[in-house]
Order: C-alpha cells, then sequence, then structure tokens
C-alpha cells in the first residue's frame, strides 16, 4: 500500500557525504528537464537528495528511508542541521520550470528540513528510483538547484564544527583504518593542513582510538599499522565539559 | 492589513534567553483553558512564545517578528537551532484539549522550527497579545507545554556549545560587565564551577575583551573595573580555526 504523503509543504534534504582517502564527496542526483513535444533537452542540473515526509513518519525517520533507499543500508549516521524556508528558495528560472513540468505549483513555498550523513564510500552501491546518483567532490561543486548549494555549505560548515566536538570522522573511515587517513580525513573536511609531529601527539592522547596488531595489506608503500576506534572507550572517557575557546 | 499566515503546518518557536547576573532565565507564557460554559479554569500551564509564520515571511522573520511584538526590540541575536517534526508532540491530553476549544484540527501535524535569542534582562519590559509572559528560571522549568520541553533543552544544549566557540555570552550582559559577571555568566549556562584564577588567565589572552577606566557604581563590596566586548577586535582576531577536541 502506498504511504500518504503528510503534506506538500514539508521536505527533507539529505546531504550525503563520503570520504575516498583522498578528498569529500557528497551525492548528488542528475535533474534533467525534456521537452515533452520535442524530446530535447531543456537542462540538466544537480540536486540534493530529497523527499516529502510521510504522515506517519518524523523528520528523522524520513532521512533515514531516503537514506536506505538510496544505498541499501540502515543505522547510518545523520545529523539534522538546518531548516529553509526562504520566500525565494524555488524561484530561480530552472526550479520554476521544472515544477511547472511536475505539475507542482510553483508558487508554493515548501520548507525544508536538512540532515547530513556521513559514509564510507567504498561501502556503497547506489540506486535511486532509476536516477542518476553519483559521488561529486565536495571541492568542486560550484552551484546546484534550488538553494540546494547554500543547504550544502551550511552541511558542511555543521560537520566541521561537530567534527572538533564528537568522534564522528570515524563515520567516515572503514573500521580500520591508518592514523595518516584520519590525519588526511581531519584535513579534508576541515580545509587545513595538519603539522604530523603535532597531529600524533593528539592522537596518543586519545584512549580510544586503539593500535591493532595488524597493518595495511596491499599498498605499494611501506605497510602501516591500522586502528580502530572505540565508542566505548570514548564514553568512559570522555571530558564532561570542553574548554571553551572564545 | 491583516496579513496572511503561510499555513498551518509550519511554525516558528523562540526561546529567549535572559541573565540577571545570577541565573539563566527564559520567557514563558501562560496558557491558560477555561471552560466556556461554567467559566471554571479547566488548566493552566507554560508555553514557549511561538507563532505561525506569514506569507511573505522567512522563518528568520518569523522569529523576530515574535521577539519584537514581545519585547520591542530589534538586532537581537537569533539562532536556529533544530525543526521539530515528532508526531506525537501534540498530543498529550491539555494540548489536544486546547487545540480543539481554539478551533484547531487536534490532529493535524505541525512542524515547529525553533531559535534561540538572548537578551540582557534589565532592558526588556515585556508585553504579548495581552497574555501574561514572564522570566523564569531554566533550572526550575520541569515540563511545558506540547513538545516545548524537548524544545528548551535542546537551545540550551545549542547554547551551550555556541558559548564555547563564539563570543555570545555578551549578548547577554549589559554593554559594561565586570569579570565576575562574565565568569557567573559562564558557570550559569555551562552548570559548572569555573577556577577563578583559571579563568583570569583565559581571560588575559581575549584581546577583545577591553578593560574601561570606569569601575562599578552603587554595589556594597568594593567596585570591580569594568570591561567592554569588541565585536572589531574580535573578527581581526579570531583564529581560522579551532583546535579539536576530539
Amino acid at each position: 500500500m502506498m504511504k500518504k504523503v503528510l503534506n506538500n509543504t514539508i521536505s527533507v534534504d539529505c546531504v550525503i557525504f563520503g570520504f575516498d582517502f583522498e578528498k569529500l564527496n557528497v551525492l548528488l542526483v542528475d535533474r534533467v528537464l525534456v521537452d515533452e513535444k520535442t524530446g530535447k533537452e531543456l537542462f540538466s542540473d544537480l540536486t540534493l537528495t530529497g523527499n516529502h515526509i510521510f504522515e506517519d513518519e518524523s523528520l528523522e525517520d524520513a532521512a533515514a528511508r531516503i537514506l536506505f533507499d538510496l544505498t541499501g543500508l540502515e543505522n547510518i549516521y545523520l545529523k539534522q542541521f538546518g531548516a529553509f524556508g526562504d520566500t525565494e528558495r524555488l524561484l530561480k528560472p530552472n526550479d520554476q520550470a521544472w515544477l511547472r513540468a511536475s505539475g507542482r505549483d510553483p508558487h508554493s513555498r515548501i520548507l525544508s528540513v536538512g540532515y547530513y550523513s556521513l559514509l564510507a564510500t567504498e561501502k556503497v552501491t547506489l540506486k535511486w528510483k532509476g536516477r542518476n546518483v553519483k559521488w561529486y567532490p565536495v571541492a568542486e561543486v560550484t552551484d546546484l538547484a534550488f538553494d540546494h548549494y547554500t543547504i550544502l555549505q551550511s552541511a558542511l560548515q555543521a560537520l566541521r564544527r561537530e567534527l572538533l566536538y564528537e568522534p564522528i570522522g570515524f563515520e567516515l573511515l572503514p573500521e580500520k583504518f591508518t592514523l595518516s587517513q584520519l590525519q588526511k580525513l581531519y584535513e579534508v573536511v576541515l580545509g587545513v593542513e595538519l603539522d604530523k609531529r603535532n597531529f600524533r601527539k593528539k592522537i596518543a592522547r586519545m584512549k580510544y582510538l586503539i593500535p591493532l596488531d595488524e597493518k595495511q595489506k596491499g599498498v605499494a608503500h611501506k605497510p602501516a599499522r591500522l586502528y580502530m576506534f572505540s565508542r566505548e572507550v570514548y564514553e568512559k572517557t570522555r571530558k564532561e565539559v570542553f574548554d571553551f575557546n572564545i
């Protein structure tokens, strides 16, 4: 049985980040508008993955559903980072043409609630309603449909801040990883270069980062030691209050 | 002319924090339901201040309007901290009775976007549509109408985190303040006791905290030096990337 959509004024957009050991990527969907009569392509651009919410669904459930439909994965890290309701958010010409072509009121306003999620890209096989979904390097994205570029930047900002506070970076890595991979992840997400020695010193203080009796396999260079993140140790040793930075 | 409400499914709730040099307070509204026939009070409880948004209004504009209607103040610090759309959020018995009595569909779902704002309480005169609005100590609030207690806790968490990153605490203080007042503010919001000597050491590093040639007046104890916060100096000296804390 088809589930009923709650209403046409609330939607959820997902900013799905992935890390491939080199750069931070985001999942985007091709949006192609074809002239019905001529079959000619009018435009093609990119959007985030989003959907309306169902009557019996919380916002978070809707975000998890979108993620599941797209990747087949459950229990993925999901974080709400903002609600977007500007009066102009659907008014760009491409977006207006798209809304008209799909039978929706181009003058309606839709409030979108944004969630970002983090995936180790190597795990993922993508499929979404027959539409073309691909990873794009975040650094190379310059424009998106609707206000999705604003939403993406807002997600990135939220991710950066969260990364300074919570051990969420590990969500972007496989279960076992090297310290160089971890450093690269921080560098790529925060957009900085970190000094290797200082980084290792910080690492040495993280009791929840467990060195394994195991090394990398199949690499050209000298294989590095593998580590894992222990959430259990993290929860037991975390400080109650962080130092303030103002 | 009456402005038109966008729709009945989206609202904005404001968590308005104030600091009185002793404790963190929040503005709450009395909600009293009276039996129309008997005139008997059925219940009274407390809610946050909230409202629907108008057709031509962004979410932030709506929050600023609520704040203005309530306090007459403009350009107040406002920060979006979350969207609340759980399926159960309007289902408590009092809330259902309230919705019915005010002619609204008790089975509808409303998505609420939360903004918190910060006020130095001494500045404020309150008036709101003839309803009773008062400051309550945050620490003493144990329950609120709808999911407003959850929203309040979420705002508090967001405020605490923001306070560690940005110089927003000054919004809760008058223009000129003492270091003891600043320390008390941090202690009260973060719910910790801070060591005075360490606190003063941190303070000494904050170039944007400007000592004035002026002291407190009219206090029983030895008057302390007054300080002011310079946003200009802050913007010029802020670090681009904070140290990470994981």
